[in-house]
């Protein structure tokens, strides 16, 4: 009850500020996992849009995966159409046929074309979808097209997540205003490449396939792929943006003079939304961000921050208050990259613990700093470079360990 | 109090087998980290003796690590003095003329060379060692040598271990018997590359050097380097065997007819010292043992089912007992090996969960099998090729967290 009641006081706040023009939203009760809750949603612009994503790397792709990669090869869509509670992973071709079957049945209903419409799931892997309770929520879903809003939609698509996710933003255009919405899930089994993670963004300019593809692209590098809860990757990771154009600015491409405020918004967006995932990070009770500069390269320094956010002993410590900074070297040690130890510093906040390879003797005043604040910020100076690379995560603690040992029992 | 018992009762009971001969043993109390343990120890030869090992892969070695690297290439050594409570890492300079010391003070203590002595260090990284605490000692352990088992050293050797830990067995050579004992720490930290354990391995037999070094090499490839609890590697893993001769036998080399005997006693010490090592992983309720199958060469197979196992969400399913396959399966899939999900079969013991890519419905009789059993056997056939390769590891669970959360408060 207490979680029901602040889902609904945060869909209210939310749904103050608008949403781009042309998109209607609708969700339904399809009892996927369960009964007694929203699980099923549907995002559907008014008109054509172009479409542009980045999927998952996991060679173990779920079925819906696999549709929405042939289908965005046309760079159109129209639907969306997300289910919570089973992922249609591992369910090899009869899970094909049912994601198939999904978007048939949603596209007949819209009236639309089956090739535009897109089907995320998450959940379980493994179980074949209940298409029996999903066929006939599909029309209904249709129908109800515009009863629900943005804020719904980021409720029904949760799992193991605490609140919904929704980041809007307006965007200057010539003389016009236009909309960037975008809405995520999370929790779990986040890592380097979005895992079990789906984003949803929305607006209405206009705005040229190849330009769409390219910055989303850039803006999940930099922001979904940044990011790590317990280093697991899901098979079922989506991000997709549609742009119907119902602003009617002219199609805005890389050379536009508003291409960069539009690219400003969506790499706000991505990197907000994915704050928010590693904040609701299962079982999290601290946001830490690692920053790794003085680097060689960018790519050495992700290789590193990514190195100390995936190591437990790290996570714990953060857990336990414990400025405990030789399990970070000990992680940039083991990273692979080539360092100097006696050349490294580390910060905890703005605590130096680490002044070229050796201990400051200030971790009592560190744990104190990690005691007093839920964010924390480690900054390592690799000092051999001018690259920099930021990577979020959040801590390890017995709560993670509780929600995955029982999340199908 | 109820922890020191078990560890009186077992070193009782495995103190009844013999040791290689002229070997002598020392431990002592330096309060290192803190009073009222034994956290210092010494194993000393009564000969000069051949010597050999292997050691972290971690950039960021430990003092005492560089110093043993540096006199290794001897081949020679007599005696091993052991720390718990401090790892005498990240503490720079000082950290080494710290190492040099205890070798140079141990030395002195035996009358011998003091690149015949070797250094090893487990603990707290970063914390400058308390030398005016353990120079006092040093004249005192050696004076005591002798007074002491192999299995005090193995106790007072202990981090986070709940339990000493040593092997021992007897090699038929010619019409001689042969003895080789091993003893090791282990628990948190311990992944791919023998992170924060320490080997120590004895035996009375005559072998050569190069044999001793290649034959160890071999034997942790696929022992130490095949266990993991946390995906974490320290900065002070060492192994090392000694074998002084005191047998009288013919150096043993690879030509000889008696080496397979030696070789495998030496496999067989290694991998059972790590099973003991998973087992006692910190917090661990389950012993897990994964085998990759019908891969196209023992690499791949490694490298599969390491993804599995530092999986935080496989670890935490096995101890819920929850046959939850589909998180073996994605993290098949990001493991970064070519293989085809539709081809691939899993048994959680002996029931066959996944077949083809896809679930048999044989979950619940697999929750049972996990229920029932602290041993748990994870079979992956990629049903590719002939090779094949077993990782070990342990469950996460909360109580991992609260060590790893609380290890330096």
């Amino acid at each position: 009850m207490k979680e029901k009641y602040k889902i609904s006081l945060m869909i209210k706040k939310k749904s103050e500020i608008g949403v781009p023009k042309g998109y209607i939203f609708s969700t339904g009760e399809a009892a996927i996992k369960k009964p007694g809750r929203k699980d099923i949603a549907l995002i559907c612009s008014e008109t054509e849009a172009n479409i542009a994503g980045a999927f998952t790397t996991n060679s173990v792709k779920a079925a819906p995966v696999k549709l929405n990669l042939k289908n965005i090869k046309s760079g159109k869509g129209q639907a969306i159409i997300i289910n919570s509670g089973n992922a249609n992973a591992c369910t090899g071709k009869k899970g094909l046929q049912d994601a198939v079957e999904t978007a048939s049945l949603t596209a007949k209903a819209l009236k639309i074309k089956p090739s535009l419409v897109y089907v995320c799931s998450t959940g379980v892997i493994g179980t074949p979808m209940p298409m029996e309770r999903i066929r006939p929520i599909i029309p209904e879903l249709a129908a109800n097209a515009g009863k629900s809003n943005l804020e719904h939609v980021a409720a029904a698509i949760m799992t193991t997540d605490t609140f919904p996710k929704v980041i809007k933003k307006k965007v200057k255009i010539n003389n016009r205003t236009g909309t960037v919405a975008g809405i995520c899930k999370g929790a779990g089994m986040i890592c380097p490449n979005m895992a079990t993670m789906l984003c949803f963004i929305i607006t209405d300019m206009a705005i040229a396939k190849k330009t769409l593809s390219k910055t989303i692209k850039d803006s999940v590098k930099k922001s979904f792929n940044r990011i790590t809860i317990d280093g697991d990757m899901s098979t079922n990771d989506t991000t997709l943006i549609m742009a119907n154009g119902m602003l009617g600015n002219p199609e805005l491409t890389e050379k536009s003079a508003s291409y960069k405020a539009f690219k400003k918004s969506l790499d706000e967006i991505t990197y907000e939304l994915s704050k928010l995932i590693v904040k609701d990070g299962e079982g999290a009770t601290k946001f830490i961000e690692i920053e790794v500069k003085g680097s060689v390269n960018e790519k050495i320094a992700e290789k590193a921050a990514f190195a100390v956010a995936n190591s437990n002993l790290v996570k714990t410590a953060i857990y336990g208050n414990d400025a405990n900074w030789g399990r970070i070297m000990a992680a940039l040690g083991y990273s692979g990259i080539d360092f100097k130890e006696e050349k490294s510093d580390i910060y905890l906040g703005n605590i130096k613990v680490v002044s070229g390879g050796i201990g400051t003797g200030k971790d009592l005043d560190a744990n104190k700093y990690l005691k007093n604040n839920r964010e924390v910020n480690i900054l390592i100076n690799l000092n051999k470079g001018k690259a920099s690379a930021k990577v979020l995560t959040c801590d390890l603690t017995e709560e993670y360990v509780r929600v995955n040992a029982e999340y199908r029992t």
